[in-house]
């Protein structure tokens, strides 16, 4: 109801504020019998660490995740999972300012007129921080779809404008920007660099690809998996796109184009993404994200008071200039938990079997 | 769960086949109060009906509603809203020959992997004709929110690769394909005959605009009012894709240009689509909607039998040339089931009065 | 969220009024491949239908359930299946001298002070006839437990303060209040006549036992299968307590009498009632309810009308003497409808396989 | 799904294990700008801690509730309340011998049975600790509860055969075992002290009382207030049993008896237990439960081991002779929280305002 809680089997319930003590996730319905450790996990916690990636901020968070509930000898109960991680490098003074400010492509101004109250320092709940929960909830959720040889991944495959001109799976490791492109990387960059001078920042694209899943998963006709997929990726912060397969391109298309033939080897080609009518087909799951230029620039904007005068501000604190490569394991762990709950709910309702 | 369900206070479930006896929703959490017939929701329907809009399919159903429960002396009660639209011109017959083949674009294939049976009528519960229940459950969120003074209106915006040049809301309701520019719809029009008679199909986008939205709607940190709207759009049949405000366009851009100054008189711009962080701002909520080609097309198409033998098929049956304009009131159904229910989630979590 | 809907995998949502058109349920989550057929489900129907049994009213409604979904050659398709049966014997005028008053021990005053509005005919939505619809959707679920061979009975213990002596399961069948002793059934009998000269109602015992249920079923700590079980029995409307196993009686007792004796061919007694810990534990599951006497009396009652004036009323309309033997197919209803949902659950979070 | 989540508004996730690093609770939905300290819950926490009342366990846990989130200045802020309370002092050795045992009337059996892995020290989640999140959370929902005035008191009414023979509120207070007759208590109290000789354990009644609750609570027909009641508190470990109003005793009676006349000054009983057709009705809510003595017996028990071979035990470790007087505080924490759920569920549909 209150919008913290994600995923229906294995769900997810997330709570913390920027600059408070800790944030967390508990995680209800994993299966018993899963092997878990807190280095697992922090595998994942490490991809998404502030100061990691060109574009990233200067706010060091060790983000060390601790298993407090849930596991019996490395192993999961069946019993809720409490995953914390401290914030330690919390600079609460530096948002003194910001405390009467509406900052434009915040949410300071609409968590004001929803709650009546606020927690204005670094953006309280609204913060980017509040995903580390999420990546460290993801994590559990990649380790059940790694049983079944389920891969999550995500890369940039576009910033600043800079397009990605390939897939190459290889590159994704060998850049700071997780770029299936090392060439392009470089512009990318490159252009971070030039922005970063200009006081302004950059959006971008990211695709995730899931290998491996199996046809079945999704649930028509509200909880189709593309919609589930949909839903929990425009849930993070700087998302305000998403896309299967062919996308918006599909919609300048005609259906001879865009339907994917069936050959007794498999589909001839992947427009749909791997999802046919709400349901997996087996093939590739391809979705794409549209991530706006992070709010947080360093020029001066316009914007009101809480007595709504007009004021102007400058906005300080430690800022990346791209969402973009942080965001990137925030979107696997948004996929893997809607793939991991799916992959559940898919077996609650299996078939009867037959009796005579 | 099984994905039947949509919504948290304002609760939707539908049910029923293309081919089968009728198709229906059961509205729960419906305040009581609320003044409503069946033809109120009949007005919504007859925009959805089969055999309306230069791109429809011949199939004649009267689309006819019936209220069962939860009305007396024309208002709502509070309990259980029943729904029930009886199918009348389902042909099964015509569908004879799908029983061993999987469509290319369909949900065929998939439904059989994941239940291990499939009604092959007329696509049974993955058809469009599922919609007709959501547009009755729309049309009943719709006259909540009218309470609110909210309305919600969807338009075509492109079409087989035409774009409208403007929105003027005057012009949605003087063509056939609710398009808010006359003479782009005239030459949709057009395209629509050249691919009719080239056994194709076409795609576009849709974009639906609520006005008079109160801010503070949206649940953070899943729930999001866009991260719903999203799941809800793409959980339509025929959608690949949906933005919010700037959308796609925000991921080339720089966050100077993309945030929205505030000024004394509100936000300067409206880049945001109305919502920051989750939380409506109370400026027009504007979503858009990639939809793909129908994939019924008339054209040889190839694919495999139940025995994954190759064959080639022709699709005949009757359908549309595109989604559009049939999805127009079902794309403003689920935004006003979305707006709907969050409306209502709001009052159950608003702020405690303050106590001496 | 508004209370219509039950079950979390196996989901029910029921809806109608007693003099509306009709009442119905929708099941999402009933997996496919399941044989079902109309008459399968009217037999349980049967056992509920007004005018069976001697504590009956008169009303005759024949009660016959149709299935409009989700159902193909006589198979579940894992499509939401909705079924409906239609009010006929409704007579409604009977009850428009109670629209100013508000009959004791009855919903009048609630709903209206809950919705603002009432539907006062027959009770409206708080009718027993409600129950019609959770018979049928037990049906359903029964058919789901009766694949893995769990076999669920109610049977009237005390009636009128006449306790059942003994627990013949042969006699449930051979009398018209399904007491396991006939004896005790005919001193009911006698007790129902003799009360309705008095113009006076009567409460009993009705004990529900589970047979062949898998060891496991449960959901700790706030699902717990006898929590589960409590909450469904209390929803029944003439249900005022619920015990489990030695229920009450164990609050009198030591830990060394109550406690089950654990050998190598089972437990040597049933005093948990087969649920340990929240969770099934392989044995018989027995629960017993609590039934109020029905507050329709013929007898002359003080009360007051909508301007909050004292009124005397005597109740007419057509009234059971108790609401045993009716409640049993509901009370079986309602634990078919619990244990089919965690029996699903269970399947969903299974142990996860060893992977090497 | 997985059982460890309460409510639908205010919605409550507990985890943790008896002998883990801790145990705590998320609450999702509470309304902003409640005043809140950890303080006010640790009011609570005093009132369920081992080693006070009579017959209490010697382990000493300080059971220090710390607020990781939610709160700003003293206040609800919307987001999610993050309760954390350390495990201090669990002494895991002393089950090692367990490990291998499974212990009559406890989970022991049906936690491997389900999960096919349990983490035996000290019952892990099946602990009654966990119900030490429980008692946080439901503090919590108490402070909700008394901005509108409403008031919760749980009360021993029997222990060990001995009842209370009066109802006075000011013994509560006056002693050990919260019950509202100090005769009864003295009596309660030498009872325990003999079944402590002999070995043995006792179980009770206890009564909840909500006064100042509004009438119009309750969702009919599955989530009826006493039908969330029974659930909430069969959810209690020890609880075999629940009633409300007249309960059980109501199944021997009649209808005139049975029924509350009403008078232009209110109901002229109670014997609904101030909930008619499942809504509050703005009388005194009345709950009773009946605790079965705790299992963990000193005497020797006969049993198997995981290899089904006959052992027999003599359970050490520290236990109280009674839940009672430890689950009064669990019992109120449950009714807390079905009262606020219900109160926030009861504002999202209020009735829609009459528009001209």
């Amino acid at each position: 109801m209150a919008g913290n809680t994600f995923g229906q089997v294995f769900r997810v319930t997330t709570w913390g504020e920027s600059h408070g003590t800790a944030v967390g996730a508990t995680i209800d319905g994993c299966p018993p019998g899963l092997t878990l450790t807190a280095e697992m996990i922090q595998q994942d916690m490490d991809r998404r660490r502030p100061g990691t990636g060109g574009a990233a901020s200067p706010r060091k968070e060790p983000d060390k995740v601790e298993i407090l509930s849930g596991i019996y000898q490395d192993t999961t109960t069946g019993t809720p999972i409490s995953l914390i991680i401290y914030n330690k490098d919390a600079h609460s003074k530096s948002y003194d300012h910001l405390r009467e400010i509406f900052r434009p492509g915040h949410g300071d101004f609409t968590y004001l007129k929803k709650y009546g109250i606020r927690d204005h320092r670094g953006g309280g709940r609204a913060s980017a921080r509040e995903t580390a929960a999420r990546v460290a909830a993801g994590a559990v959720a990649r380790r059940l779809l790694l049983c079944d040889n389920i891969k999550v991944v995500a890369m940039t495959v576009a910033l600043g404008g800079i397009v990605a001109g390939q897939r190459n799976m290889a590159h994704i490791a060998e850049n700071r920007l997780f770029c299936p492109d090392n060439e392009a990387a470089a512009l990318m960059e490159e252009r971070i660099r030039k922005v970063r001078e200009q006081h302004d920042t950059l959006g971008g694209l990211v695709e995730i690809i899931a290998q491996g899943c199996p046809a079945g998963l999704g649930e028509p006709v509200f909880n189709k998996l593309d919609a589930e997929l949909a839903g929990a990726l425009m849930s993070i912060g700087a998302v305000k796109g998403v896309e299967i397969g062919s996308g918006f391109a599909a919609a300048a298309g005609t259906g001879s184009k865009n339907n994917d033939p069936i050959l007794p080897t498999g589909f001839a080609s992947n427009n749909s993404g791997g999802i046919l009518a709400g349901i997996s087909n087996g093939d590739d799951i391809v979705a794409r994200v549209a991530v706006k230029p992070i709010p947080s620039i360093a020029g001066e904007q316009q914007t009101v008071n809480l007595a709504n005068e007009p004021v102007t501000i400058k906005i300080g604190g430690r800022h990346d200039i791209s969402a973009i490569p942080r965001i990137i394991p925030v979107c696997e762990a948004m996929v893997c938990l809607v793939l991991a709950d799916h992959l559940l709910r898919q077996r609650a309702i299996q078939q009867v079997p037959k009796r005579s």
